[in-house]
């Protein structure tokens, strides 16, 4: 699991059928300082996340899981969460760090 | 998943028996600013990309479906759509982003 | 399995159900020489370890394992152990060693 | 799946018994340009292929599948066809891309 | 499937259970002409490999096998065999290549 930045959006009309109607959303991995990774992955998106969020990215299994459409489909990643905050060990903080008190958060 | 574009075609003769008939195309995964990867892939491609499209690319589990031949298969890369567009937040545009608005588009 | 450092911690409120409850670190992998790799991963944490540690880090099928809420959840990154001692070839020592002798440490 | 080069051998006797008979070759990715990759993989050849040949390199369960011995096995890798021929976008051919027409081939 | 060279040892008390017993050893996958990689990883060894040793190191379902614990286990990466000997094409030689003519040896 990663950390990601949406950085944009796909569009395909000729597609596996198993992809209709899901969006697909461009990330790029976290990595130390913010310095963002030249990498790009494609996640299914089925949260609504928007552009310059920080996302929780899986692939695989827990992917098709995410989806909601079986093991049987033409897809291997996705976004499970939005990040509310995040804070590292040199002080970065990113987002509201405070939800870590919000109940249900974790 | 990633999107790649397609640089290429390989071809076998001596192969896996269960790669039979189907077409192997060489993709190069897309990076940050079209900045292209030196890396490659040879994903199986059951749509009809050309030389130059963009397309998206899965693999394990996946792969095998979109290619429709079951899981017990020599192969574990296959390409599930060609995009349409492409919008990134550094107001990169690839293809048609209009397609954004189409039925059926997602 | 990689040995990794926690360097932070994430929190999201709107996430898959399947993480309800669920502690996610930040991890950096170890690289030679204790040189921190720039990538990192979000693994939960059923052990209870602290910024700082270092961890054994598996995705996938060990990690679900881990985890312990069935095959069927929206994750791929644990934590399954909390690293005592670490010694390398090249004379670098981390943590401690003599936990080499410990009963039980393996 | 990957296009490789095979650049060597491995020999191994005290190894797992699941592995005992197999050709072990050192394989490393093709990539943009020619320029070789300094990663290498080690991958069972079913097919008999020679160093400084092409080949097709799978993993997971698709290689477990190429080697014929099920699925509980101690191995990930395997090579799955020999390129006859490759033609890339910036004009670079390998070997006889004239198998394109040949039949069988794909 | 990687040739890799043992670097180091790890030791944990505090731990997933089915890792009890487990020897755990730091491995640094093998890259060209033996400029080893900054990475490393972290293997079971269920055959005893000593430090500085030549191994070939699987990942997932594979090492799963190879640890012989069955599939719900958290761990997933195991040595499976150690190098008797490497001949690399350019010239490189690892070991006793002589092995290749050692019955049993493949």
């Amino acid at each position: 699991m990663f950390v990601c930045t949406v950085v944009g959006q796909v569009w395909s009309t000729q597609k596996d059928a198993t992809l209709e109607g899901l969006r697909l959303l461009v990330v790029r991995p976290y990595t130390r300082g913010g310095d963002a990774s030249a990498e790009t992955m494609v996640a299914v998106d089925p949260i609504g996340a928007g552009t310059g969020e920080r996302v929780l990215v899986v692939t695989g299994r827990a992917a098709r899981h995410a989806i909601g459409r079986g093991q049987d489909i033409g897809f291997q990643t996705a976004i499970v969460g939005i990040v509310d905050g995040m804070e590292l060990e040199n002080g970065e903080r990113v987002g509201q760090v405070a939800a870590m008190d919000r109940p249900g958060a974790s």
